[in-house]
């Protein structure tokens, strides 16, 4: 069986990486199963066969990947027969954008809402790490980082509009069923619903409707998963 | 021959809509002729057959087609034998993104930049209309609306952090070749071109890269188009 190198928190079965969860899904959509090992940041020997840190790394048999993007385009040409997760080459290139954005735009606004709150469920072997990586990469610390996110939240929803207008057209980025452009953006929304309370959207935002939808996926895969009922 | 009314300024060959570029290029991209009609935008009348007042209208023999979204579907459905503009059903519908990306964010953070230099350009039997509707629309004059741009472009060009994570990965957002996602964020770039000055890119950019590649296409269409070179 396939094994993914999954973060976890505290608890094990808190599962809460963005990256980690476009994998999850992607491998869902595929009908592959998958043993997940719950992996701590600073557990880097566990991953030191890969020549880098970080997770997700898949293994399949005597092969393994890292990278999310490396991963779901391996997926792709080794199971060619299993749903497609681009539909064709030109949706993979194009895919490339929902990906991009979503690491350049949606993520990095997310993680100045909840980066605090993913502290408070990082393990406590991870706690020093995290803390001070974070707070080398933003110069501030995490409390600073989160004070203003009762306003900072009102900017995040409007930057969201490209969303919202593709969503109001169609049910999904990959149009009536859900594609690997959506796994890559819900990531991030699954990040957050897995480590904080705080209220990312408002209940009527077609983005809302449109994860709700993604939650109820595969049998509730990501519903299930441990977080917030937010 | 299909027929487009293309939005055009003082002097007739200066074509300058964004939504017209998307339809020049992939009407080019199909490898169909077109002959272009210039059209005001105070020029309700002649495209009231329509029922409603904007450009591009695109009329193919007693056919007609108004809104770009709705023209490359068109186009699609109707030259099916031609190039594709979305590489299959799935890329149409991931293709979504990109144009609400281009609607929402870019053409609206450009418009910040460059309002004044349009109006400049516009024909003078359509200045008071541009004006009044534009001031209308954003609350300001025109000249509130730019006053701030040296700033503001260092905005602008941090907010294209998307487009250029996926540009430093393949030469177009359609793969090796473009799509119709490219024409989607290009026209907002021709539109600038097509009216100011005012440098939106530095040149070492991977964005002003692939907006040389596209000014390029079809024996420069773009390029060779009335307009400013920078």
């Amino acid at each position: 069986m396939l094994k993914l190198y999954d973060l976890a928190g505290a608890e094990e079965d808190r599962r809460f990486s963005p990256y980690c969860w476009r994998i999850r899904m992607a491998l869902a959509h595929k009908g592959l199963e998958v043993e997940t090992i719950p992996w701590r940041f600073t557990e880097k020997d566990v991953i030191a066969f890969t020549g880098q840190g970080r997770v997700p790394v898949l293994v399949d048999g005597e092969r393994w990947i890292n990278d999310s993007w490396a991963i779901a385009n391996y997926l792709e040409a080794t199971y060619p027969d299993r749903p497609s997760l681009f539909g064709g080459p030109s949706g993979a290139a194009l895919t490339r954008f929902h990906v991009g954005w979503a690491d350049t735009v949606l993520n990095a606004a997310m993680v100045k809402l909840v980066l605090l709150d993913i502290f408070n469920h990082v393990h406590p072997k991870d706690r020093d790490y995290f803390r001070k990586s974070r707070e080398e990469r933003y110069g501030r610390t995490l409390e600073d980082i989160v004070a203003d996110r009762d306003r900072g939240v009102l900017a995040f929803r409007e930057s969201l509009l490209a969303l919202r207008q593709t969503l109001k057209a169609q049910s999904f980025f990959g149009g009536e069923s859900p594609l690997y452009a959506d796994y890559a953006i819900f990531g991030g929304f699954q990040w957050c619903r897995c480590t904080s309370p705080f209220q990312l959207l408002l209940t009527d935002d077609p983005v809302y409707l449109w994860r709700g939808r993604m939650l109820d996926l595969f049998d509730g895969l990501a519903a299930k998963a441990k977080g917030y009922p937010v």
